[in-house]
């Protein structure tokens, strides 16, 4: 079992990444927390069926009694409504400032979970178990939460880091090929950047790594993580550096919305919006034509989508791009790569210019 | 006009105190947000037909376009369906990180405005400009923000610092006296849980506070702010130090909730509360009698109720304190003071002795 250590003075935290050690959940939060008696865990209703019991079998053996809050298994339970769900059972159930809330599952769990956790009794010790590759390389590492507003993604949410992340390699098994390229989609965006050393590793391992070859998923996760605590150690609610973990989002976001959330998978969105960047990129002579091709073709190898669908209208594109949240002042900004490895942000692109890239 | 400074490191702030400067109001957000063309106002339909025209007038002057979030005047109303509403017409006009929401009113006006601050877009800018007693010396000030939920008061929140603080005294004009009197309840709680010499000037000048004394009523605000200042600059997230606050709050949060929140206003059942502070401490030796009549006779000068309403069962009232948020793992936690001036905080006490005194 390695370990990611997340230096943010008193709320650093460790991400703990191996093998089959959901067994050893209860034991992990007593490392925590050595006195607590009693934990909340959300999930949805298809992970409880896989590892609700394996947890809560752990918890009670380590002296921690759970009250379980299953969510349905959903994006459009990533709501509001859904939370004061969660919020009722929590204080009924008398939860007090002490008690976790675990989440165990994918982002919709941990970002629905971690939102709760930052706003019930203004904040309780929050524990993340990702089940997802996404979850683990990205949404639960990083203090990121939210729920959705009926008009668009994550508009309420919190900066609000965990007391501790536990990344069970063993729970992405059970996750179909889609769900896997998704996640390694945002393993890519590692690559481009903060690392061409990674990006040349996966260059030579993707294969192996997607057909989830131990050693190669452990080093997937943990130069995930190791970039990720980088990044956020330096800009931990966005001010400025942190912005290059949106590389591809810009227009990732937008396909997303105006496709409707349900065709394309979060790491599939950005997967075409990282070679539109890349396009762009290269267009205004930033980036290489060479360096542009490697993107693509690592992109296609790992089975993602490059190219925005035709049937998207582009000037919809460009007006959603305009509504994102990251947004200041109507100007529109990019992440562009200048090489793998290295992205910078870019403001005030002509729109013409974005359009002939799209 | 005076200032007081919270020292929070990257999120320090400056309390401005003052007669007369809500036309001021564009000014001071341009010092602290020069490129600010937009914001949010929050304001319920009382504070907006006495003060709205002023601050919109002053914004605009200011070169800052407002849009008006008006919610109806009530507690009933610091909910998330309310907070709700205010997303919607923020996303709907554009807000962008950058965009500060401006909180004009009493405590519900600030903790529901605050919250969504907090909350909109993983938070952006709050300005607070409270216009009651009890906003101006407490709840506007450092940083605890929330609705409530069903089942119980401030359950849904966080720490979130303004970026700024305008405390106008000549908006406690329009008070009526009996709200007067619920924020001098939280201007005496000052003296007693830190400064004997405030305490003593209130013995000597509290008729005149009442009166609306301009030197007075800025002397109490002031110091006020600065003692909650230097507590919370020592304690942000009332992980111990912080707790000395809640002087008071034990027994007067029950006593909220068991007659239903209409019959006594917050600084009232305060006031009974650290009426049954002062005689538990007594009685278990930690204060002398004396004292515990000195602060009796304030709080009755005041125009304060200083017991336990007859009707309410004395058993009720423990379990509902059991309840409190801030209870931990069901240890009954009193802050008893040992002297005008100095507090300490009690856990376990015996509940017969509790019931003896209430």
């Amino acid at each position: 079992m390695g370990t990611v250590f997340i230096d943010l003075g008193s709320r650093s935290y460790s991400i703990h990444i191996g093998h089959g050690f959901l067994e050893a959940t209860g034991q992990i939060i007593k490392e925590t927390y050595p006195l607590i008696t009693k934990a909340m865990l959300v999930t949805n209703s298809t992970i409880n069926k896989l590892y609700g019991q394996k947890v809560f079998r752990s918890l009670w053996e380590a002296g921690i009694t759970a009250v379980l809050a299953e969510i349905p298994d959903g994006e459009e339970y990533k709501a509001l409504s859904t939370a004061e769900g969660v919020y009722d059972l929590a204080y009924t159930s008398e939860l007090d400032r002490k008690t976790p809330i675990i989440a165990l599952g994918g982002g919709v769990v941990g970002d629905l979970a971690g939102f709760v956790a930052a706003t019930y009794l203004r904040g309780v010790p929050l524990v993340q178990i990702p089940t997802t590759l996404l979850a683990q390389v990205d949404s639960s590492v990083g203090g990121k939460v939210a729920v959705n507003h009926p008009r668009g993604k994550n508009i309420i949410g919190a900066f609000y880091q965990p007391a501790v992340v536990m990344a069970d390699l063993s729970t992405l098994k059970t996750l179909d090929q889609r769900e896997i390229r998704a996640g390694m989609s945002e393993v890519i965006k590692y690559g481009v950047i903060s690392e061409e050393k990674f990006f040349g590793w996966l260059e030579e391992n993707l294969e192996r790594a997607m057909e989830q070859d131990s050693a190669a998923m452990e080093h997937i996760v943990t130069v995930s993580c190791r970039i990720k605590a980088e990044v956020v150690q330096e800009d931990e609610t966005e001010q400025g550096r942190r912005a290059i973990l949106n590389f591809g989002h810009t227009v990732g976001h937008a396909v997303e919305a105006l496709t409707g959330y349900g065709v394309y998978r979060h790491g599939e969105a950005v997967a075409i919006g990282m070679t539109a960047a890349a396009r762009i990129s290269e267009k205004i002579g930033l980036l290489d034509s060479f360096e542009r091709q490697r993107l693509e073709r690592l992109l296609v190898r790992a089975g993602l989508p490059i190219n925005v669908p035709p049937s998207l209208d582009r000037k919809d594109l460009i007006a959603s791009m305009r509504r994102d949240k990251k947004v200041i002042s109507s100007r529109l900004t990019f992440i562009l790569p200048e090489s793998i490895g290295r992205v910078r942000m870019v403001r005030d692109l002509d729109e013409g210019l974005i359009l002939s890239c799209l």
